[in-house]
């Protein structure tokens, strides 16, 4: 897998879930299916006055989230800008044009309350519940940033395999110190909660 | 449309949408299948080990996501709270026998990393943009919190009926003072923006 087949795939999926945090601290999702595909960025719409746009352009920070037929997750952290002012009618025209929905939503001008956001830098995360072992992977576009998650065995290990017996996924393997094959891990914390000497980190 | 209804939509769809907040401030979002579905509450399962379970035991709110294949959105708004240590594991064993692939992801023993949460008070909002005039509503379930959005259209009306011709959706009908008919509203904006008196408020 790789950001590109990640990014085409999204576009397949068509309907993606935006998470964002609302002015008020809480979680918000929406469906966004108003968007534009670039090989490696997208350009999505919204309307000027919904909640979601004073949450990008407050904040910017957003979560994507698709879930595709192959029953495969992707998940885009990145940040929203909107378009430059100039641009904004040619993005709003071609996303009108690529997906004519939304001519009965947003009739005729009305399409001017419209603002488009674009995302070129982000973190992508794949995550695949239905092979075995699990496989999951990180991939970077434009300058999106790194954040590791999961689980690390660090110098503390005396080998003994408790991890190992409790690890779901088998993804554990010995080593001096023993080491989390990443790919493979669930994050879900087994190996941490049963280490006898606390030998085991969060990233 | 009614809550139940939308309720019985979301285990028709299977793989929700689940929004929170990182401990980070970022938004989160991870689709969820372990879900065992009453017609009133809705449980589901993750590992303790996860980002996802230390934000909903720190701060609990969620907001969930379905999209139907009749291109319904149903959006849930809720705390999760844990079920009680002495439920945990009938929760956790309903949850495996209804939902079999789960003992692939968490063989034997291992699904004992495993923690359920309950959802029992929400907040329903049921929005369709395939009809015409769209068409959203509300619906409460147990205590949840009732959040109005969108706009109201306040005594400063003057009736010149800029707000009727901008509407995108046909929804504000003529008298003193004008109003918006809240089931057809896309929350766009597009009245407040142009009302010459700025009669129009948020809720």
């Amino acid at each position: 897998m790789d950001a590109q087949t990640c990014l085409k795939k999204l576009e397949y999926v068509g309907v993606l879930n935006f998470a964002t945090v609302g002015l008020d601290g809480t979680p918000q999702i929406r469906c966004v299916s108003a968007i534009h595909y670039e090989p490696d960025k997208l350009y999505f719409f919204t309307a000027k006055g919904k909640d979601f746009c004073r949450e990008l352009l407050e904040d910017g920070q957003v979560q994507i989230l698709a879930y595709t037929r192959y029953k495969e997750m992707i998940r885009v952290s990145a940040n929203a800008v909107p378009v430059a002012e100039t641009e904004q009618k040619n993005y709003i025209d071609l996303i009108f044009q690529e997906q004519p929905y939304l001519e009965n939503v947003y009739p005729g001008k009305t399409r001017e309350i419209g603002i488009v956001f674009a995302i070129r830098d982000m973190q992508i995360e794949y995550f695949n519940l239905g092979v075995n072992p699990i496989f999951r992977e990180q991939y970077l576009v434009g300058n999106g940033e790194n954040k590791p998650k999961g689980y690390e065995i660090t110098n503390h290990c005396i080998g003994c395999g408790t991890c190992v017996k409790g690890c779901p996924q088998r993804c554990i393997k010995p080593g001096n110190p023993y080491y989390i094959i990443q790919e493979n891990c669930l994050h879900c914390g087994n190996c941490l909660e049963h280490c006898p000497v606390k030998a085991i980190r969060r990233l």
